[in-house]
């Protein structure tokens, strides 16, 4: 029994939600700090789950007529001059390498790629017939400006993935742009059970260089948004400066529209505080490596007995990523724990009364319950089992969703929504100072998206009084 | 017509190979120069190549139990510094961030990842039942030394794995280092039709910091050897220094036994090489991501009916990732170029007469051999062939290896070996020195590999006259 001194979770999720959060992270081996300040280690067991949202997203773009590639890493600064507003906007984030080129230009370590893919794109494209042209990376990103690593939401490097697409006419490019970002919210909702509100960024929010930019926000149990991922259209401006241009059927020369869509490991973190509790991970059983794992329960004589139909179950179930704990030296209730603070969706309990009864127990991770179920029954159950727990997840958190969203009609309800952690659904005049206003008077909340299917506005900004442009969502956020 | 303009490879494979290979990588839209000096862009086909080595070797590393896992690009320069050798043999390669730490501890770009994850698994390994630990990372590594980029070849970016491995015994790391080793020579042969000689390095070419490396060296057309993978038995120094221990079954302290192995994106450098032909790129079917093309031929008033009976053989043979290329506005021949420049195993031609006959013409792009097959047969023949085209470029790749190696039995016979692009097969005192002598008078053949099986010697070294240790192999190389 080498090992019973294993640990749970110390503190309440309810109680102390940050140090909760890197616990769970640590405790199930989904990462780990790193001694380079601001930068982490994504364990094995966090990058199946990263695998999986690849795997996922990969057979999304073959669909879309999305092309893998790979960039370099090093953006000559030059390149990120280029682009005033671009430059400004990660400016403070970037990195630099120490060596120069001979004609002594530094080099950035991508905070972003559209300045290094645009330059070969302007090589690539010639005529129509080359559009749309649609091409991805999966790649690690640097941020350098963050020092304190908070595990998948926040570090210096992170790994992501980058579309970036370039089309004939402005319509195509508004059409895909949303179209992704509609892809990343069924890969939320349906994949990691997370709902999220979709809309546009203000001009204050959006990403630098934008023409627009959209969202997708999800709001975490500590009554803070997360944004989940973001899809923009450029515009014709980075066209412009990198010279972009194509002859068009008409064999005259047009510049083209280009749109960059993105979302992160942060993913990962996200998933972890909407479902997890306080023995640990919970994990929708679609995005589980492991969706079901088996422990035999045994006396030593009972021990080839339990162990052999064990591993029939195991046989029966294995379209389910099934897993048989068989480790000696391990107390059935210290694998109960480990299991439940890796999350793992269903567990199955087999001991030789469950034999002669020609049953199992299962157990969910989600809520807990427990239940006799005979072999004859036991695939369907557990199909059945699976797919209710991943709508179960899916409703705890969007009824949360829903609950948290306040309709506020002055400052006052606005401020005393944001301070009782929930969003605020507020009218707002659109102009970058009185976001500005908002978030110092607040403490710090920012507008997360304008919802695409906004109720008219007649009425007056939350903050200014003057006239306001659209409803906007509020919130603190990470 | 837009695009007749298009050029196939303008010079000889046989008469200016590195031009030649360039134009190919080039044309072919595996690869692309970039604007940061040393580095390249891995454009889609080239990076779908890559995707399905990543593929192939995911499952086998599965198999062996291997997880991926990611570790920071950051490496300290402190962690560098406590592996004495490791730090000497790759000082000259590494790029620093311009930022330190707080402490002033400046930062490297990953060069190889053995000290960063080290330093992580002393934190988890703690007693025998965390071994082996298997994990695996892909990611992208910087050596900033080169600064000429040869596609694929050499570049100061490129993407890779590195697997790093555990053991409480010796004789366990020994095994594995070995095991997998020889499953890169089977994804060499089997999935890229590329013989390989697998060996030892001698102490000179050795992974700095490890107690020996095993290698797999193929034998390019030009009379280079190109390194292909290497698995080195790392001993206990990383362990020792970075405190990896673990409590045993007999409760003491022991010291682990480490490997590590690795191969990149060269390899598809190699395939390029090995196969490729003065018409463009030529790719064993096993890694072609299409590996057949079909392509209508007809006039107008035949279009429809043509069309439609190249959708059905397309459907008849969506098994083998079929493309038709249906484009209008290309001639046929426009199209067979293309296709032969992008390597497609099979073309697959179907015009009105051969809807007649019942038959299609089936054109392998290996040797140009050129073929009605009846569309009753159809199905068999491409599996059939493809099978064969797999087989006749590794066979031909590997009798080239063959006819390479030349046992030599004094200076002059190496000497004149290597002048004539050939491999020489010499006994060999084993002495650093002594090869520092046959790179400078050859200049420049190194040895590859002291092969596993090597014949008992018991002659004088080909160069210094002392007392051989083994035989080696020798030869000009990437």
């Amino acid at each position: 029994m080498a090992k019973e001194e294993n640990k749970g979770v110390t503190v309440k999720k309810s109680e102390d939600m940050p140090e909760w959060y890197s616990q769970v992270c640590l405790k199930a081996e989904l990462a780990d700090y790193s001694p380079v300040k601001g930068t982490m280690v994504i364990r094995p067991y966090g990058y199946a789950i990263w695998q999986k949202i690849m795997d996922h997203f990969n057979k999304v773009m073959e669909s879309k007529g999305v092309k893998n590639a790979y960039f370099p890493l090093f953006i000559p600064e030059s390149f990120f001059k280029k682009e005033a507003e671009h430059a400004k906007g990660f400016a403070p984030e970037v990195a630099w390498v120490d060596a120069k080129s001979e004609e002594g230009e530094k080099y950035a370590l991508r905070p972003t790629s559209e300045t290094i893919m645009y330059y070969s794109y302007a090589k690539w494209i010639r005529s129509w017939r080359d559009l749309p042209l649609r091409i991805n990376q999966w790649c690690n990103i640097v941020r350098w400006e963050v020092s304190d690593c908070k595990l998948f939401i926040r570090s210096r490097e992170f790994l992501w993935q980058e579309g970036h697409c370039v089309y004939a006419s402005e319509g195509e490019c508004d059409n895909e742009t949303l179209m992704f970002l509609g892809e990343y919210k069924k890969l939320c909702q349906d994949l990691l059970a997370i709902p999220v509100l979709m809309g546009k960024k203000t001009d204050k929010e959006k990403f630098a260089g934008a023409k627009y930019t959209t969202t997708i926000e999800s709001f975490m149990p500590d009554g803070k948004a997360l944004q989940m991922g973001t899809s923009h259209n450029l515009g014709q401006g980075f066209a412009k400066v990198f010279g972009i241009s194509y002859l068009g059927e008409d064999e005259k020369k047009h510049i083209p529209w280009q749109s960059s869509w993105g979302f992160s490991t942060r993913l990962i973190g996200a998933l972890v505080m909407t479902h997890s509790d306080d023995k640990g991970l919970v994990l929708p059983p679609k995005i589980a490596p492991t969706k079901v794992v088996i422990i035999p329960i045994y006396k030593e004589k009972d021990k080839a007995d339990v162990l052999r139909k064990a591993n029939e179950v195991k046989d029966k179930l294995k379209k389910y990523s099934v897993e048989l704990d068989d480790r000696d030296g391990y107390t059935p209730g210290w694998k109960f724990n480990e299991h439940e603070m890796k999350g793992i969706p269903l567990r199955i309990e087999i001991g030789p009364k469950d034999i002669e009864n020609k049953q199992v127990i299962l157990v969910r991770r989600d809520n807990s319950k427990k239940e006799a179920v005979k072999l004859v029954d036991l695939d369907i159950k557990v199909s059945e089992t699976l797919l209710n727990i991943q709508q179960n997840l899916f409703k705890k958190a969007d009824d949360y969703l829903s609950r948290s969203i306040i309709k506020v009609e002055n400052f006052e309800q606005l401020d005393n929504t944001i301070k009782h952690k929930k969003i605020a659904f507020a009218s707002f005049c659109g102009r970058v100072e009185c976001e500005d206003h908002i978030k110092d008077k607040t403490g710090g909340a920012t507008s997360r998206c304008i919802p695409f299917k906004s109720p008219p506005v007649d009425g007056l900004c939350v903050n200014c009084n003057t006239p306001a442009k659209y409803r906007v969502y509020f919130a603190k956020a990470y």
